[in-house]
Formats: C-alpha cells, sequence, structure tokens
C-alpha cells in the first residue's frame, strides 16, 4: 500500500462533535504510509475545491494537528452544495493542476451523493482518482453502517441535557409542568430516541418521546401529555424536529428550501407547546437546544471520537489500496464486549438514502423506544474527552483559511 | 457558637448547577458545631414547611450528602410562592411544634421576601427564630454582593455554548448566516452579558449583545446586523429574554403572571429571527437553552460550586452567632489573585430588589460590553467539577420526598 500523488480531504454537510477527529485520522494514516504527497484540506467543502481554497494538512505543526480531536465544527469548514454539470469541467482541471490522486469527503447521505458524483466523473473521464466517503452525522441515517461518527457525542450530550433540566422541571413546583425539547434529525428519530437514555427507573424523564417515523396524532399526544401529568405531576417530551402529520406533512414546515432541495423546518416546539396548552390546559415550556446538539464537544464521548478517528485511517488505507467508490462503515463485532471493525459499502448504495429507526425498536404506543434500542446505543455515548481549557473555557483549534469563501449569496445592502 | 434546637433549611426560585452545593455547606457546617438538634430539609421551598414535607439532611449517609457536591437542580425541590397572611399561623405552629429555631432559605430576590416575612414574623410573634438568607441566582441580580452563586456556572455554560455554536455557524457555510441565542435573565442582562467570554480575539463570536437595560430599537439593531454581516460574513447574536422596547415593555410579554405577579416572557429569539428575516433578508436560526443554562452542572465552574458551599456554612455561622434577618453576601477581596470573602446585608434591603448591569459596563453603542465586565467576570467560572458517570452519564442524586408536593392547581380532567 503507497501513496502517489496528492490528496484532498474535505468536509460536508453539518457537522458534529467529532467531525475533525476523522479529518486527523486522514492526516496520521497519510503521514504513516509516508507518501511524497501532499494531503491537501478544502475548505468549505466541495467548494473549497472548486474555488481552490486550500491548505496543506501533511505539513501543519503537530501542536495544532492534535488539537483536531477535541475541536468541534468543521475546522475545514463545511458546505451543503450540490454538484452542477458545469462544475465537473473544472472540478476535473483542479485535481489535474494539483495531480490529486485521492479524494475522501466527510459528510451524510447528501455528502456521499457529492462523493460519488466525484467518483463517477473520474471514471467517466478516464481520470486516475480514488474516492472514498468518510461517514458522519448526528442524524445517524446513513444506511449499511451499525451507526454513525458523531451520533455517540450528540446522544450524550441529548441524555444529559434530559437528565439535568429533567431533574429542573421535576424538582421546581410551580405553574409550568410540561417541557419540549426539540430534538434534530429531520426524517429519523435515532437522536429523539437517545433522549430515553437519561431513564434510570421507570417513570423517569423523558416520558414521552415523538418520533418522526410514527404519524403524529394530535389527540392521542395530548391524552398522552394528560395521562402522564395525572401519573406523575410533569410531563416530559422529548420530540423530533421532523414530526409529520397522518397525511405525511411537515408539522413545521417552512416556505424556505436548501440547495439539496430539502425543506427547512422550524419552531416545532413552539408549535407542540400551543398545543399542549390548548388541549390540556397544562403551561409549557420549551427547550431548543438547536446547533448545540451538533457541536458539544464538551460532552462528546471518547468512543465516538475513536471511531471518528478510525474511519478516517480506513478511508486513507482504502485509497492507497487503490479502492474508490466506497463508504467506510461501521461493523459492530459480536463479542460480549462492544467493539466496532471497520468496513466498506459502494457510495452509489449511500448516496440520498436514510436510515429511519426500525419499527421494531419503537414501542406499541408510537411514543416509546424498546430496551433493544438502548442496548445498541448505550456502548455508543461511553467515556470523556480530556479538554485542555484556557481561561476557564475550552482551547479549541481555528484553522485559519487564507481565502474567506464565495458567499452563496451576495451581501445585503 | 453553639446551636440549639433544631433547623430548616430549603431551596426556593429556579436552581442553579450548584445549588445543592449551599445545602451541602449548610449540612456540613451544622454537622461540625455539633448541634444536637435536627436539621430538616423542606421539600419544595416554604411549602414543604406548610406541608411538613421534611427528610432529616443531619442523618443522611455521607455518601448521599456528598453526591449534592454535583447533582444540579434543587435537590430539595424549590417552588414559586409568595408567603399569605393566612400562611403565618400555620407556619409558626409548625416551628413551635418542631422546635425549629434556625430557618436557612436559599434563593433569590423573591425568596429573599419570603426569608425577610419569616423573619418579621418571627420577632412580631417573639418567637426565637434566626433566620439567614442565602444567595442563589443565575441571574447574578442580588444587591450588596458581589456576585450571585450560580451565575458562574451559568456563565461558564454560555460562554462555552456560544464558543462552540460560534464555529458551526462561521464554518458551516449555508443560506443561514445569522444565530441567535436566547438567554435568561429577565431585567439584568448579566447572563447574556457573560456570552462576551467567549471572544478572543476582536471579531468573534458573540458580535451583538441585546441586553435588557438597554431598550430595543429595531433599526438600530437590523442596521447592526447588516453591518456585521458585511464584515463578518455572518452574525451571532446573544439576546436576553426580557428585552423591552423604547416605551418599557417586554418585546415578548405573554397574558400568564407567575405566584409573584411577574409576567411570563415567552418566543424572543422567535421574535428577532422574524425581524431579522424581515428586515436584512438574511436567514437566521434560534437556539433556545432554555432551562439548560440553570441545570448545566456538566459545566458548572468549581469557583462558584466552592462560594456556594461557602455561604452556606457562612449562613449557619451567623445563626449560631445569633443573627437573624440577615442574606450571606459574597465580598470580593481586593487582591491580585481572586478571592471571595462572605460578609451579610440585612433581608429588607434584598428581597424585590433588582441589581441591573451597571451602565459603565456596557458600550456606547448598547450592542456589547467593556473590558471592566470581562475582567469582573473572569475568575468566577474558572475550575471543573469532576462528575462520576455511571453508564456514560452523570450519576446524579435524588433526595426522595416522603409524599409529593400538593399541586397548585389540580390535575386536569
Amino acid at each position: 500500500m503507497k501513496l502517489i500523488g496528492n490528496g484532498i480531504v474535505a468536509q460536508s454537510g453539518g457537522p458534529t462533535p467529532v467531525i475533525n477527529n476523522s479529518v486527523y485520522g486522514v492526516i496520521r494514516q497519510w503521514l504513516r504510509l509516508k507518501g511524497t504527497g501532499t494531503l491537501y484540506g478544502a475548505f468549505y467543502g466541495i467548494k473549497g475545491v472548486l474555488q481552490e481554497n486550500f491548505i496543506d494538512l501533511s505539513s501543519q505543526p503537530g501542536d495544532i494537528i492534535e488539537k483536531l480531536r477535541y475541536t468541534p465544527g468543521a475546522a475545514l469548514g463545511s458546505c451543503r452544495y450540490k454538484l452542477k454539470e458545469e462544475d465537473y469541467f473544472e472540478l476535473l482541471q483542479v485535481f489535474k493542476k494539483l495531480n490529486i490522486r485521492y479524494f475522501f469527503y466527510i459528510g451524510g447521505n447528501d455528502s456521499m451523493d457529492t462523493a460519488d458524483r466525484v467518483n463517477k466523473l473520474a471514471v467517466r473521464e478516464g481520470y486516475p482518482l480514488n474516492v472514498i466517503g468518510i461517514p458522519k452525522t448526528i442524524d445517524n441515517d446513513l444506511p449499511f453502517t451499525d451507526h454513525c461518527p458523531g451520533y455517540g457525542s450528540a446522544a450524550r450530550y441529548l441524555a444529559t441535557t434530559v437528565l439535568e433540566t429533567g431533574i429542573d422541571l421535576k424538582m421546581l413546583i410551580n405553574n409550568t409542568r410540561v417541557a419540549i425539547l426539540e430534538v434534530m434529525g429531520r426524517n429519523a428519530g435515532w437522536l429523539t430516541a437517545a433522549a430515553a437514555l437519561a431513564r434510570r427507573e421507570d417513570g423517569d424523564v423523558p416520558h414521552l418521546l415523538c418520533l418522526p417515523e410514527v404519524p403524529f396524532n394530535e389527540d392521542k399526544f395530548a391524552a398522552e401529555v394528560e395521562r402522564i401529568y395525572r401519573e406523575r405531576g410533569c410531563v416530559y417530551i422529548a420530540a423530533s424536529e421532523g414530526l409529520v402529520d397522518e397525511e405525511g406533512n411537515y408539522l413545521t414546515a417552512t416556505n424556505s428550501k436548501d440547495s439539496f432541495g430539502h425543506v427547512q423546518l422550524g419552531g416545532l416546539a413552539g408549535t407542540l407547546k400551543t398545543l399542549v396548552e390548548k388541549k390540556t390546559g397544562l403551561k409549557a415550556r420549551c427547550n431548543v437546544p438547536g446547533t448545540t446538539q451538533r457541536s458539544a464537544m464538551h460532552l462528546a464521548a471518547r468512543t465516538d471520537a475513536e471511531e471518528a478517528c478510525m474511519v478516517g485511517e480506513e478511508a486513507v488505507k482504502l485509497a492507497s489500496a487503490g479502492k474508490s467508490g466506497l463508504m467506510v462503515t461501521l461493523v459492530r463485532d459480536d463479542n460480549e464486549e462492544y467493539r466496532c471493525l471497520t468496513g466498506c459499502i459502494e457510495l452509489d448504495k449511500v448516496a440520498n438514502r436514510e436510515k429511519k429507526l426500525p419499527v421494531e425498536w419503537i414501542t406499541a404506543s408510537g411514543f416509546d423506544v424498546t430496551d433493544e434500542f438502548i442496548e445498541y446505543l448505550r456502548p455508543l455515548i461511553n467515556g470523556e474527552i480530556e479538554i485542555p481549557t484556557k481561561n476557564g473555557l475550552p482551547d479549541y483549534v481555528d484553522l485559519q483559511p487564507e481565502r474567506d469563501p464565495i458567499p452563496e449569496k451576495l451581501p445585503v445592502v
């Protein structure tokens, strides 16, 4: 296994707390294989490739590279951009100009579509390029992998938040007896379901999970809220931002769409609060952690960070062995003790596909998850990451791009 | 200094991550003074006294008591309840029946009003009772104390969140270029101002602070958002939930009031989002951490926890010295190295009063704070607390009340 020529690594889509661990894994394996070439980091995903906005990662000082292991967000910057036909020529020009033979793209479903397009472009044009996708998403909705790097950390953040704010709800007796936590995850309830980890005993928070896999029925929901309130004196609800009604429409669709044509959502918690107050007379309060869910490195899971690094390393191994058009996967080892190995799957099988929470892991009521799900999730949140601090705050690294990104739309005047 | 008879400690108002450290301080000092009496914990604040809902804290196992040092929320439960004339007789009956000679009440402005009323009741009725108030509030709005236990931890949580979600905003180039963080603090901007700690260099997040001390002007705000967007390519706003317009009305008042007659607020972030999108054409996203701000023990500051314990201990010292009608304060020592000592102030000087962020710590634009404020705040967030975990999540203690609280209103049918 040898590296010939140069490589590019880039990040795409919403970040995770551990997405930079995958960049770290790519760099580490690149340096191990002692390729003579340069490993470029492209700033702001595929856009950075098109704009030739690069950083030479293979010659960064070791202390900067080490900091990637505990810095959240996309250190290389990220984008949501669907490749257009007219980009292909330009892309190929950049690859040729810089003698790029390896392309590593870290992202979710949409980003694997981009990686797949780049791979097919190279094949079609007869350009020798090894394209490997590296999975990441707090949504955990990529198929063919046991789970996605990023999910364990977001799950740990979410469960801790539910545990802490659950004590707040239970112990402060005022007129607000219902708490609503709005959770990320457009169409898949994996992260919402992770709230269940906070429970130790029957009756603990969260009392009610609203999953996007289960069509939302207002009356059933209100009846559950009332029942729980009578039993427990308070109701803690974790609800996915992407809830759909029985016709399959988002409860909170807006008029905006992103670059991939996905409808943008907003205000689920507020919608449920209004519903609770109208239908039950109980007063509700919303917590909307928003982007904290994909940024909270201070609660990241060590297991997750290590796996994020491992899939990065594996991508370089596959590429250096001449493979292309694949995404690295995590394969759970069938032993007593939790362990994951790596595998791989064709990019075009993953591109644009979503893996939802399996029906058999949702309880009959539709408002909870089974013990099997908890068993699946529990090991993924293990371990802590020690983060050096400076003035009482985490000391994160900032890889300064030489140029600002070219903005998607012009500044307002 | 000796303890004669029994004592009660109770918690009131919104909790803080370190409020249980004050209970811990009271217990520790009580045991040190080797009083023969019992230290009762009243569940759910003054209501627990009226309902005789007690736990014997002086005979709890040591490991349970130790866990109070890292358990967030009010372990004894809390309430928002304004004492009524008709409660006074009942209260005195309970004190007499249980031979209560010491009453420690942990809370904010409203709770100091309750403590003051209890003290004046005892004086009026000639009942020998030592009443000491113990300050806590993430809002940091109690007068006569350098700062309030709870504030440092909430500030550390908030600054960390701004740092982490700021990387998310800056590095993910999509069509959402404005982030709005809604911060607790009804009328005082102390916590919103703490977001500024996240900055290391000029131009870092947060770019704009909206403080309740500064009347909100839509046009000035929109102009600032546009200016920052042109300069930085993104805009991070930290805004207090209690913003008022130029007539002094809350931007987001609802029709509800709490037990103390305070108007309840809702939806500030959503209001600003609509405003930004309408006035500038930029797309905004809201993060509303809500009760996480007063619950996030996992980011609590050790300095804060130690001070919370210290004010609890000092309360017992004052009471055992025969003092009453006082609240413990924190007094900053005028040395190079940060250190706080304790002092005290009459309860009726603190009751229902609010200390706002001083005008001289707000910059001329009204949208930022000065370096003097940062100097004041910086030492308060120092140090971490090690929290034992169980299954990857914090192992918090749950002091089980024997009885559920009597609900404020009857369950819905």
